[in-house]
């Protein structure tokens, strides 16, 4: 099995993209964000790059149904409905809604792998399900963390890393391939994974998100397997896996 | 004390590093290269980011004391007199010359600081000499991992792990400031500092050029201090630092 790494997005480009199954993980916190809204009954969401094409697109739709959400420095931008917080996007406010996201790292990886043959949405919060997607049928599949501002961030590589591990323990050690990168995040894994909280307290973004008053979020983003739902990208849009349904039941039980 | 990770050159940009102190790292093999060329004499070396340009510096300059070096895909460009293996910058060989020098990550980071306020080549064979510039006096100062082909290296990361660890003996825990990328370097420094030579042969990189015959050339760039000179960038060409010439002295006795 072989797994290629991507610690920024920026490393990436689209067409070594295609045709790839990839899985983007921005723990803080469009994937967990994004995991909580489709939980929460939202009907699609619609990752974009630019709060112009954000606009534009709303305009296309009806607007009843029709939410925009998305942030800028960790904030809500202006006019927007919702900003990037897992914790805005309850139930009463996104059943039944389109979403049209677009935040500063996680939507751009996404738009990034449009290309792909199938692109799966990850954090801590749907490890599991993640993984379970991979394994049935079996593939080889790219990471692309989505970093901060075209950089490295420490918990988009703890969670790679989370995610290779828990492939390697279905794998005998020489049957898996994932080079210096995937190799570094394993590493990281192993020596933040029993304290993922506090590892997100401590990583730049954790900090600078407390700081501008988002640290419940951090709680939230750091529970493992606690929103058991696979957020996949179709057609540019990002709907519930179905298939991913019976593992989630089994999650919940 | 603050220092800046970039895990690869390309996340950094030439106008981001401007009067800064920039320490570029290429542990294969540029920085290797570069440190043994200079104790053995070479005048300077002048990195360069193409074929083209190296071939058109050259042909202003007298070609008696001039020499082309450098690689593409590991091994020495066609028409060049040298690859990028420290064992061909033999004294014989580079005494008194200057060399023209184009490499495939190394000497893009290199030229990506030219406009630093100082740029300073480092490996672990010159590890200590780093350290001591960047401490008297002591200032902030950027890591420039070179990577490999835009992607992260293994062997880049824990070389800047290492010199975040060697600056920390000198402060509290609370005076260094360094990011989640330089975090996970000490981390993978921390991981892999005692094996050196394992790393080096296990990283992609180091595979490859074993696989292509330069499996020596591992043991010369896992020295740590057997190489105590200061390569600094000044005026777009890469020369001694002759005051670290009292540290290397230390170190050889």
């Amino acid at each position: 099995m072989r797994i290629e790494v991507f610690l920024t997005s920026q490393q990436a480009d689209e067409i070594g993209l295609r045709d790839k199954t990839v899985v983007v993980i921005d723990v803080l916190r469009a994937s967990t964000t994004i995991a909580v809204a489709l939980q929460n009954g939202a009907r699609e969401i619609i990752p974009v790059t630019t709060v112009e094409a954000a606009m534009k697109i709303v305009g296309n739709l009806f607007g009843e149904v029709t939410l925009l959400g998305g942030e800028r420095g960790g904030k809500k931008i202006e006019g927007f409905h919702l900003g990037n917080s897992p914790l805005e996007y309850a139930e009463e406010r996104v059943r039944g809604k389109a979403i049209v996201f677009s935040t500063t790292n996680g939507s751009q990886a996404m738009v990034k792998a449009r290309y792909a043959k199938e692109m799966i949405v990850c954090g801590f919060v749907n490890m599991s399900c993640v993984q379970k997607f991979l394994s049935e049928p079996e593939r080889d599949f790219v990471i692309l963390c989505s970093g901060r501002a075209g950089n490295f961030s420490l918990e988009d590589a703890v969670c790679a890393g989370m995610l290779i591990h828990k492939m390697n323990d279905n794998h005998r050690k020489d049957e898996m391939r994932y080079g210096d990168a995937g190799a570094a995040a394993l590493a990281l894994y192993k020596q933040h994974g029993k304290a993922l909280p506090k590892m997100l307290a401590r990583c730049e973004h954790g900090k600078y998100l407390a700081e501008i008053g988002f640290a419940d979020d951090l709680v939230v983003c750091a529970e493992v397997d606690s929103i058991p739902v696979l957020p996949q990208l179709r057609s540019n849009v990002i709907k519930l896996n179905k298939d991913c349904s019976s593992v989630s039941q089994k999650l919940r039980t």
